[in-house]
Order: C-alpha cells, then structure tokens, then sequence
C-alpha cells in the first residue's frame, strides 16, 4: 500500500489546531505517493537537488523555500529569477515541499529546543522548558569559553558570536533556538530565570548583546552566545528525521545538513 | 546665552513632520542647558559613563538605550535590574539622552547611509539613493573578497560575516544601513538594481543568505556581506557629531565609539 505525503504530514508531532501557522505544502500535492523523505533546516537549491538525487520526492523544511517567513507576501523573492530557477528545478524533480515550523515549535516539549538539548549531550542534566525557552542546570558551573567550546565541537561550528563576561562561572544555562534572541525573551531568562549564560540561535545585534555588555560592565557576570539560527534548529530537524524513520521503516529518509551561508572574514 | 537641550535637536538634520517615530527624549529635557555633546551608535552604560566624564550632559543616540526599539513596549528590558542600574547612573550624572534614528533615515539623503558612503571613501564614485539603499557604481570591478578586505579596514572590523560568491567580479554594490539586510529591501537590490555586491547592517540569516547561497548555486555570482548593524550606522552618527560642531562651535562635541559587543569564538 502505498504511503502518501499526507499520511507523513499526519504522523509529524502536532500541536493541535493552531490559529495561524505557516505550515503547508510550498509545492506539490498531499495525495503524491511518498518514494523517499529528506529533512533539513531548510530547502535550499542544493539541498533539493541532493534530496532528488537519492530518490527522495518528499522535502519537509523548517524554513521556508522562497527566502521569507511569511511566504506568498510581497517584495523578496515574489518574482526573482532565482525563485523561479529554483520552482522550475522542483517541477521538474516532481518534489513535494512540506513546511514544518510552528507544530514542532509548539508541540509540548517544543521538538526543535529537545533536538538541540539532546546534540549539546544535556539532555541528561537537570532541565526545564519555560514559554519559548528551556533552561539547563549543569552539575558545576563552568567558563563561559569552555561551553563555547562544548557548543562549537558538540555542533562542529566553524564559529560563534558571543558577548558579555566569558570568563564568569556558568550553571544555569537558557536555550532559545530560531530567532528568539531577542531582548523580550532572553532579558526575562536573565532575570527572572537567572541563567548565567544563553544560548540562542539568532536575535536583533542591539538588544540582548547590549543588555549583557552593559550587566558586565555593571559588574553582573552574564553571557550571551550566538549559534546562528540554522545551527541551533537543525538538531531538532535531524531528530525528526529519525522519528520518521522509526515510524516509517519502508521509506527511505535522510537528514540533509545545511550548514548556515554566511561564512566569516 | 545658554543653547539648550530643545535648541540642538531643532538643528538636527530633520524629515519634517512623521507619522509615528522613536526619535524622542529618553531621559531628561529639552530646557536643559548644554555644556557638552556626546554623539554615538548606541547609548551603551559604558558609553554614557565616558560622555559623563568628558563634561557631556546632552547624549544623542542612534539606537535605543533599553534594550528595544520602541521602548516602554512589555517585556524586555521593563523592569530589569540591569536597566535600574543604568537609569540610577543617568540620573545621577544629570544626563539628558535623545534617541535620533527615524529623522536621519528619512532625511534626503538618508544621512546614516551617507555616513557610511564616506567612511568607505564611495561618495566620490556615481551612486544613487534607491529607497531605503544607495547604489555605488565603482569605476571598475572587483572580486567581493577585495571588497570585503577594503570594507574591513575602511571601517577597522575584527570581522565581518559574507555569502555567495566571493571571487565574482564586482562593479554595481547596493548598500543598506542598519536592520535593511532582509529580503524585502535585498533582493530587489539584486534583480531590479543589478546589484552584484549588497553591503548591510544586519537581516534575518534565512532570507539574503539563503537566497544569494541559490543564486550561486545556480551559477549566478553574487555577494553579500553583514557588517553588522553597529558598524554600518556609526559612520553615519560620526557624520552627525561632525555637522554638530561646525554648527555649534562653543560646545564641545564628542563621538564615542561602540563597536559591537559580538565577538568571534
């Protein structure tokens, strides 16, 4: 019997009915027949190609495939011709596009932070999820430079972008994967939640950088590391695919990395 | 006769009457009467506490001095710690601190770009204003990293963060300041403006990037680099502390740079 797209979509952890979400099939239909599965962060031009080279027909994406969040909007990519490129390379290859974003952000726990916790090896330590965050208490407390260098190694980053006192002792660690840097999320977990140090995937430069540089130079030992929002989510993806994989023994899946573009100079 | 708080922010290049605008009196007020100007990106607690120290009780910022850009919104940096500290040093210092960001931007032209224009010693190139971005036309083409290595050390950057194809001839480079990086405002850049180089601030990292990693995946050679959102306004607020002193002379008139807090690990 053959397994159709939907019948994928149907088993991907859910959070219910959700009132608005930007979940949906970007291309191709619900009722294709599924030959083979690629997970990633998000479906590039590449990544599309390699996903059609090794048989898969169906791409579940965290982000989205035309360069914006909400898709279908004005501006961006609307009508560029590296969109439509990259529409006609799917035509051709026949491949179904499904985006999975808000379900596994809002399933309970939020997939994306666990498949992060789980690649940092913290799974095992003592944790909570709190609103859009988890919050990660180590057995002992260690330099903010040396779980920089747990994070770079455990996620093999060829870098990260850090700010505050890195020298200060760290046990109570935040997570905020995506783009919940920003200062509404990560200033409460500071001060609220009293984490040493934040982990986040991407946030406006000005808000939560500026609010550690000044508790350091108020004397207040904070730090701030930045992953990068493609590293900090694709952990969560690739625990996803093995969740696919387990649920649907017959279909071939891969995980396709895509590390971020923006290298440093 | 005393030159007050009020009399300086009316020299202040301005975009006439605007709809809805952060520019405004953080702390302090207009009757003020000012011994000393202090000029910067962002009004940092370290940055406050130089301006204090070199006699300035009138500090102009760019960015927002709690953490977001429309301040007194919930959340962020509401009720923390860190911003009691900081408010306690304004107050005991006698600092008054307005905000400038909307009336630069708008002005004709927008004069944080130009800032940055000159910084990269471009203004004397052809370019044009072109929405929220300027247009350089260089006289001849050069490799993106060349660009990126003149970028570098114009604007005395530790780092900078770059996509697409570096080795690509580069002749027509779109600039936008600030939080302009996005998808929105690049990519008709790149379709619209021919653009082959866009130099921004700062934008989502899955939009321009994502888009310009399929642009040269698809052949298509095109560049882009994040300065970061610190270093391409500075120059701009440099400009203004410049336009200042030529127009009130017996003051004294400080820039305080304040590079990123983000550093590379």
């Amino acid at each position: 019997m053959n397994i159709t797209v939907q019948d994928v979509i149907d088993q991907l952890p859910a959070a219910g009915r959700l009132e608005s979400t930007v979940d949906r099939l970007a291309t191709g239909t619900g009722q294709a027949a599924v030959r083979g599965i690629a997970v990633s962060f998000i479906a590039s031009y590449e990544a599309i190609r390699e996903a059609a080279s090794l048989g898969a027909n169906l791409f579940i994406s965290h982000e989205g495939v035309f360069y914006r969040h909400q898709e279908g909007g004005k501006g961006a990519g609307g009508h560029s011709r590296v969109q439509q490129v990259k529409e006609r390379f799917i035509e051709s290859a026949g491949m179904t596009i499904y985006r999975y974003h808000d379900h596994p952000h809002m399933a309970s726990p939020d997939l994306i932070t666990r498949g992060l916790l789980r690649a940092l090896d913290w799974e095992r330590h003592e944790h909570k999820y709190v609103g859009a965050a988890a919050v990660v208490t180590l057995p002992e407390a260690r330099r903010g430079c040396d779980i920089a260098f747990h994070v770079k190694s455990r996620l093999h980053l060829p870098y990260l972008r850090a700010a505050g006192s890195l020298e200060s002792a760290c046990q109570t660690i935040g997570i905020a994967v995506g783009y919940r840097g920003g200062g509404e999320i990560a200033i409460p977990l500071y001060e609220k939640e009293h984490v040493d140090l934040l982990l986040a995937g991407e946030g406006p430069e000005w808000e939560t950088p500026e609010y550690v540089r000044d508790a350091a130079a108020q004397g207040c030992g904070r730090s701030f590391l930045l992953l990068g929002h493609a590293a900090s989510e694709a952990p969560g993806m690739k625990l996803l695919s093995e969740m696919i994989e387990e649920r649907f023994p017959g279909i071939p899946v891969h995980f396709i990395n895509t590390p971020t573009p923006l290298q440093i100079m």
